[in-house]
């Protein structure tokens, strides 16, 4: 099944975190950078990513806009059994489903626990909204679902990582995006107007540029992004050139990367 | 100076992390946990995070919509040298004011190169929105800026940093937002009614639950957080109380925290 039409040129998503314990800067998100990967092998552009409190009212306000805005729309956190897990409800609520029994998961559910134990909060992670799709995983017995275009996922990363890597074959996507770096002990400033000649040169390609500082040496990481292996490769030859002429070698990929400034 | 009237009971803040490298998963973000333990002690509370690409248009529309729905805004990446770097421009644009000069830091980066090294993509970290001051930091010569509500910030986590850390006198918040944790070896679905009791008993306390998995065992981390210390004590008493119910002991955090299933 698949969520958006197989003829067009680019595919584009949005995650939503939904979450308080990100935005108290207790928990360090660690989904959005797995999903930017993932999505990126297959083809699909993620475009915007939003953090979001665990209220209903934002989560139906937040998943309304994207879910009209992008080809697909990915969330995690807010599936498990306590209070604060609000997900399912409120994505119903954005739907404009009700909240219905996955009967399969509540069988499965239901045969794992030991009597009594399978209470109504465990029960609660067997609702999802009526015409949804279980997304099950290997490593929790609690499914996420898919209802439209919206894939909600759990957030805990082992389990929000075993639920990606299922939908391969749910996403229609386009072209795999490639990238090339070119790392180089120059600063920025030196390299710029270089590499903005050749940006205006490659318009489909996206060319970001990235301080780093490593082993006590500064330095930037060039990055080229696009489709077309062929033009990817020419602008990678064009970029060793381009830093050669300014008197620099390119040098390993830093294992820590700067972010940009 | 600050962008607030301090007469409010609660302080709101929106993050806007501007960076392609994000979006493609190449970069970590690194920023978002430091702002939001930052705010939480000057009793700001972050709201919302939306990480977006570097695309004037997508920025000036980001940052008008946040700019109007939170006390303060702040954003990271996007004001270094090169071509991708465009923060600067748009919030101008956003605003609606042009990018001028900023004298004293032009005239303090043009004495820190050597004769002829200022190049204009150097030049152009001098520019900041009229009418807004330069946020400088102890890392780095090249400020960021405030102009009205906006704090416009490094994307290099350091110089963020360090940016961020002068910021306490221009922002007017509420009370400190405190946090009490209790980490049991329970599952969540055993807590979740109590919890959830406890919740509906104190309104006013941001109550969550979050799964951890630690030297082979998992459990839970109960998070209370709220600005009245009193209430926090006792509803923490309570939690404490409500688990020893449940025939468990209170063992420290994990220092690895799970995140939210």
């Amino acid at each position: 099944m698949s969520a958006a039409s197989p003829t067009k040129s680019e595919y584009t998503a949005c995650l939503v975190i939904i979450g308080n314990e990100i935005l108290s800067g207790r928990t360090q998100d660690a989904n959005l950078q797995y999903l930017a990967k993932k999505l990126g092998e297959w083809g699909v552009r993620l475009k915007e990513v939003r953090v979001i409190p665990d209220i209903e009212e934002t989560i139906v306000g937040t998943v309304n806009a994207v879910r009209a805005a992008f080809d697909y729309v990915f969330t995690t956190g807010g599936i498990g059994p306590t209070h604060d897990d609000i997900t399912a409800e409120a994505i119903a609520k954005a739907i404009g489903v009700k909240l219905v029994v996955h009967r399969e998961t509540f069988r499965k559910m239901e045969a794992v626990y030991k009597p009594g134990e399978f209470n109504a909060a465990r029960q609660k992670m067997c609702y999802i909204p009526e015409g949804g799709t279980v997304i099950e995983n290997a490593v929790s017995i609690a499914p996420g679902f898919q209802i439209g275009n919206v894939f909600v996922l759990a957030g805990v990363p082992s389990i929000m990582r075993a639920m990606t890597d299922t939908l391969r074959n749910r996403l229609v996507g386009g072209a795999p995006i490639l990238s090339r770096t070119v790392s180089v002990h120059l600063a920025e400033g030196v390299i710029a107007d270089g590499f903005a000649a050749l940006q205006n040169k490659y318009p489909a390609i996206d060319m970001g540029s990235y301080p780093f500082y490593r082993a006590g040496r500064f330095g930037t990481s060039l990055v080229l992004r696009g489709t077309d292996p062929a033009s990817l490769e020419r602008a990678h030859g064009e970029l060793v050139a381009l830093v050669r002429g300014l008197g620099a070698e390119p040098v390993p990929e830093p294992a820590e990367e700067g972010k940009k400034a």
